[in-house]
């Protein structure tokens, strides 16, 4: 049927490989023994109202608040009425048209900031614990991701295997470690690539979440000042999920673990061919200097084993029909304001009108259904209506 | 004619928008007067031949001699024997078919640690001067960049108007400017781009070259250590191409010089559609904050003002094919070890055998031709013998 100019157009319905969700600011320190309540993060406002006093695990560091423009922007970027409640969220997904969606967390962004092992690995497992009622049981459209310290392999592997045993089908990791830790590429991380592969967790890196020392001054976000640099900021984030990816890819830590699959979401899908061509450059060229050896070419390890989800980003269907990288995935960033919340219908018709239904398909339904087998089931039909928010 | 099994495939002609010189040692030592020559950097190696002490501009510092394996990497990298001889390099330029090339120099690598201005101003006047004669002079198939400081806009300016006058077409910079300036969003740096406009002279960065703080102990090119670290590392650069490139359309400075171009070397093509998108999501989700305005789309900027060249990536070919990207120029990356040297003509079957004529066309000849418009005439046709080596 097609749509004429008096009619609304047929409804795509679409997986997400990327939103997130907004915990409640008492998470921690309401659940945890009073001994390590008291080292999570906490802030004292200045009674003038322009600085505050951040006290994380035993440091104290002084920031200025948002300013009214920040504190919009803030805001707005969670005004969906679903942000923070998984049962009103449904509702936000119907309309928007998004079937099932991967939910990262909001809270993990402190975790660069602890310092002691139990109090970073005893506030995560709060958090994976909350999200089983919170998210995971509303509804299994939604597909939290489990979080882990990333201070202690040990406890990583220990809290990525409970939480599989949960029933969490993903872990977020930042796209680098915890300060304290080598990065991503070294020896240090192999038993928990070994884990993951194990549990069957994907793993769910998400750009913009490479640590950020807020007691020195650093802003989430802030690498460039001046003019144009709102976009660069934004831009520069999609250069960290490409490390994360390129580090697991040269490591050998997916060519050692062929059935372990990672996610890059937020950071845009159409690097992947590039990359791809830039790794297999380096790793001819170079080639002797290049160690460890793959079993397979690089390229073909990031083909097969790393996903990416993009929210608005036109060159990825051609990735998909002319690259031959098939494990892109939309994402619809809910409910932030890189992403479609409010015109999510709107961009799917901008990307999908006029492309072959089996590309569609798969960006939009297939890639996520591949990532996370047996989670959810087929959308209703392009065109159908809401389902009545079924939990 | 189509080459039969037993026939050598036929020749493809090739434009390089990427290649490198190597100038005498002494270049800037034996030019200078004495009181500005003693400030070159110069080193003195240990008498055991496993460190150096290197002095440049008043400050001294040690660092490793290369190992063995190192040394071999870097006269593999100089092997060719055009390297630093411009009559023998057009033989080596029939032999691998390559039409004409933009030359980028290999001095500019000690840029960043120079602190006075007039030394760091006159050692490049003395390459730019000595390029004309051992380059330029040579053969009109020999695109040589100029070189201007950055410590200096007014030095920059100056030198850049002195280049264009004595017949240069392109001037080469480094992806981030000298440390002591703001960066190239910084209005600091907009004279300069209406000079460069103005000159009609190409912008020519090329990856690889953000400064480097030797004395701090700081290696060229080392970003990652450990496992993966050679294809680490060597990815590692295109990043700060396309930051260049994203600087340059963010801050206005392409958007107010319509008609300045930009050449991004060796850093691949196949990211351009993807930053464009990525730019594009900054600048509409996060209208709100981006500083300047500007009067056409940061994606139409970047298609029409960058241009980016690539040595191996067959995803090079789809992005001029179905990403309407058309700025895409092959590149040798003569004679170093991540280009084509000994290699040109397979690659160039490799990539283009079955493309198009219309797209082979554009990628080898068309965009350099666009870019050095009345530089060089169209090459022998595809499969014609080499041209005696004109000069």
């Amino acid at each position: 049927m097609t749509a004429t100019a008096t009619e609304a157009p047929a409804k795509i319905w679409a997986n997400s490989g990327d939103s997130h969700f907004l915990e409640p600011d008492d998470l921690w320190s309401s659940n945890l023994p009073k001994r390590l309540a008291d080292l999570v993060p906490r802030a004292e406002k200045d009674p003038d109202g322009l600085w505050e006093t951040v006290h994380i695990d035993g440091q104290s560091f002084r920031r200025r608040l948002p300013n009214v423009a920040q504190q919009e922007f803030y805001d707005l970027s969670n005004r969906a009425p679903g942000a923070k409640d998984a049962k009103l969220r449904l509702a936000d997904l119907d309309q928007e048209g998004v079937w099932a969606e991967v939910v990262f967390p909001s809270l993990g962004m402190w975790s660069s900031s602890f310092r002691t092992p139990e109090v970073l690995r005893e506030a995560l497992k709060v958090s994976n614990d909350w999200a089983i009622d919170a998210i995971m049981k509303v509804s299994p459209r939604l597909v939290p991701t489990a979080q882990v310290s990333t201070l202690l392999v040990e406890d990583a592997i220990a809290e990525l295997q409970r939480a599989a045993g949960l029933g969490y089908r993903a872990v977020f990791l930042p796209t680098t470690p915890h300060p304290a830790q080598p990065d991503w590429n070294n020896k240090y991380w192999m038993p928990f690539w070994a884990a993951a592969q194990e549990a069957n967790m994907v793993l769910a890196f998400h750009v913009g979440t490479d640590p950020v020392d807020l007691a020195s001054g650093q802003a989430v976000g802030v690498t460039y000042r001046g003019p144009g640099g709102a976009v660069l900021n934004y831009t520069e984030t999609t250069f960290s999920g490409q490390r994360a990816a390129m580090k697991l890819v040269t490591s050998g830590a997916l060519d050692q673990h062929p059935n372990l699959k990672v996610l890059i979401a937020e950071g845009g899908a159409s690097w992947v061919p590039f990359l791809a061509d830039r790794m297999t450059e380096g790793y001819r060229q170079h080639s002797m200097a290049v160690r460890p050896k793959l079993s397979r070419a690089p390229a073909e390890i990031l083909y097969e084993q790393v996903y990416a989800s993009f929210q608005h980003d036109k060159s990825a269907i051609p990735t998909v029909m002319h690259h031959g990288y098939r494990n892109v995935m939309w994402g619809s960033d809910y409910p932030h304001m890189e992403g479609t919340f409010g015109h999510t219908q709107e961009t799917l018709h901008e990307l999908f009108d006029g492309v072959p239904d089996d590309v569609r398909h798969r960006i939009t339904i297939g890639t996520f259904n591949e990532l996370f087998p047996g989670v959810i089931g087929e959308p209703p039909a392009v065109g159908a209506p809401a389902p009545q928010s079924q939990a």
